[in-house]
């Protein structure tokens, strides 16, 4: 056992109705006075409510997907202008991902407020996009110090748009285990995080009285998801799900809903002890079986052909694939295994029959 | 599910013989040019490998136990005397601890590397000593910001030594999941300590050629037990041997081995959560059942009795816990629960019989 890992200072608090009261302690005791207060377009009601509690000096509605290079400067000439001492973001990516480009420069500190569960809130990564090009980079200044989980802010996701996001997230666990900086403590959150985020995709499906719960599990899942993610790096999952989103255009969290299995299924006998681990959090004795049980239950989309993939982009998406398969990984991958792998994931057939030994 | 937990931010290092590598690799990303070393008596030769790679300006060897406040107050002149930029501190919780005594004033930046199971190293929890009497406090200033934990420092540890150093840290495991700020974090690393805490006993136990990844499982297990422990505080287990360590002067880890599946047994029932997750991560279907058979393996100490209790000191015993029981214990005590319980542990006797329904 030899490994170096960073841990990140934040205060996360998890709740129901808590968004105004807990926004507004953390910010007295930053002792702010005057609050930047940034809003992703579907947030705006949120927003209203933190406009009660906060001295707000600027507004920011509306941020927009992907960070764009403009929108990042205009805002962080704003944060100057109205000498804001404290950037507050209530949203999905957009919004904390503006924030987080103004902190970038500004040092200013972060409160986050996350309406989805992709997970940016939890961690010290920051993307700004410019011509089509986003530039990625780490840096502590763009961690949210403080992050305010209110299942109100997520439980009136539609409950489809919730499972392909909580399959993203559980797709964060399962590939941060054979990802290049894999070590024990990014595979202990990823296994709890497996953990929460079943138990809230089979709430959120199965059980409507159990909606609120469930919502719950995978906000705390989520979180964790990007805690191991984000130190783990990304693996071969993320890598193939780059190449079908980049090269041809498929959607995002179905891709990597429908992926998942495949790479697991590839993986799984070469990497028995992420098995062991992603089997535990499913309750069962093989993570295989448990997955697709649980894809099953949830309804999970099945195929790439399904998402608009054509079967001639396979050779050309294989060969896409094998230029990035992390040196992590810990099974080899050839020309016919990456095509096996992704015309599997295309028809939709069993993964199991990617197992060396099925 | 609602709950506010502080994550720290630290840079933790695991592996063998990464001692002066990691601890130097640290120095330079701080540019530190002016390092205090601080040593326990017993770190000596540790301390020496140290000074051949770091700018040392003053050296402290034979740090003392507790922390004494006449030499947290020298040392800290000594730190501004010599100007120092960096403390680096090697050996158990009396080191560290004169550490963090002198980080809580200078602010200096502070690497830690341990060599015992006690875990001061991955907490903010300050403590010192004066006329008999220790303060404790919560600062970020004491938090080491790297903390480098080389196998070579632990391996060398008498085996009874480190098999209750073990069970002190597995302690702080189940204790933290009924302690006063429990929550599904804090339950989560205990979980995963538990886990490595009890593989990393059997291996020292009984297999001497895996004794060294044993102690590796004891370092990271203990790791993740001073996270859990110092972010959930205190439960009834440490109410119980504080009372028997502070009015009776048994032996401290010791104590912790004995009295452990008494307080498991006493609340096990009524936390069938925290049930759950010691079972699980001790591989068997109930929790008191696994404990008991890990101690037996080990050969853990059993009776109090062993420990120089007496029996007429019980009742006495059982009315300061009364005192002391908090309001977060999953089960009610009253002055016969507390009896019992001290009488089985004194006795040695099987726990089971502390169930409600044995």
């Amino acid at each position: 056992m030899s490994f170096s890992h960073q841990t990140l200072g934040q205060c996360v608090h998890f709740g129901a109705g808590n968004l105004a009261s807990d926004v507004s302690a953390e910010a007295q005791r930053l002792a702010a006075r005057r609050v930047m207060l940034i809003a992703s377009g579907s947030a705006a009601s949120a927003a209203d409510r933190l406009a009660e509690v906060l001295r707000v000096v600027h507004r920011y509605d509306g941020a927009r997907q992907h960070v764009p290079a403009e929108d990042a400067e205009a805002a962080g000439r704003v944060a100057v202008q109205v000498d804001a001492d404290l950037l507050v973001c209530v949203g999905g990516g957009s919004a904390i991902g503006l924030g987080k480009a103004i902190a970038l420069d500004s040092k200013l500190p972060l409160i986050a407020a996350p309406t989805t569960y992709a997970g940016s809130e939890a961690t010290n990564v920051w993307g700004i996009t410019e011509r089509g090009r986003k530039t990625t980079g780490v840096d502590d200044a763009v961690l949210p110090g403080s992050v305010v989980y209110d299942v109100d802010l997520v439980a009136t996701l539609p409950t489809s748009l919730s499972i392909s996001s909580g399959l993203n997230a559980l797709a964060h666990c399962v590939d941060s285990l054979w990802a290049p900086r894999a070590d024990p403590l990014n595979a202990a959150w990823a296994e709890e995080a497996v953990r929460a985020l079943a138990l809230g995709l089979v709430q959120i499906t199965e059980t409507p009285e159990a909606s609120v719960d469930g919502a719950q599990q995978l906000q705390y899942g989520a979180y964790l998801a990007a805690t191991a993610f984000a130190s783990a790096g990304s693996g071969l999952h993320h890598k193939i799900c780059h190449v079908l989103g980049g090269s041809f255009g498929l959607p995002h969290a179905q891709t990597h809903a429908v992926v998942l299995p495949y790479v697991l299924a590839f993986n799984l006998d070469a990497a028995p002890a992420a098995g062991d681990r992603i089997a535990r959090a499913l309750g069962a004795g093989d993570a295989l079986d448990a997955l697709e049980h649980l894809r099953t239950r949830i309804g999970a989309p099945r195929a790439l052909e399904d998402l608009g993939l054509r079967e001639q982009d396979l050779q050309l998406a294989a060969a896409q694939v094998l230029d990035v398969v992390p040196a992590s990984n810990p099974r080899g991958m050839d020309q016919d295994d990456a095509v096996r792998l992704l015309h599997a994931a295309w028809t939709g057939e069993d993964p199991a029959e990617l197992r060396p030994h099925p």
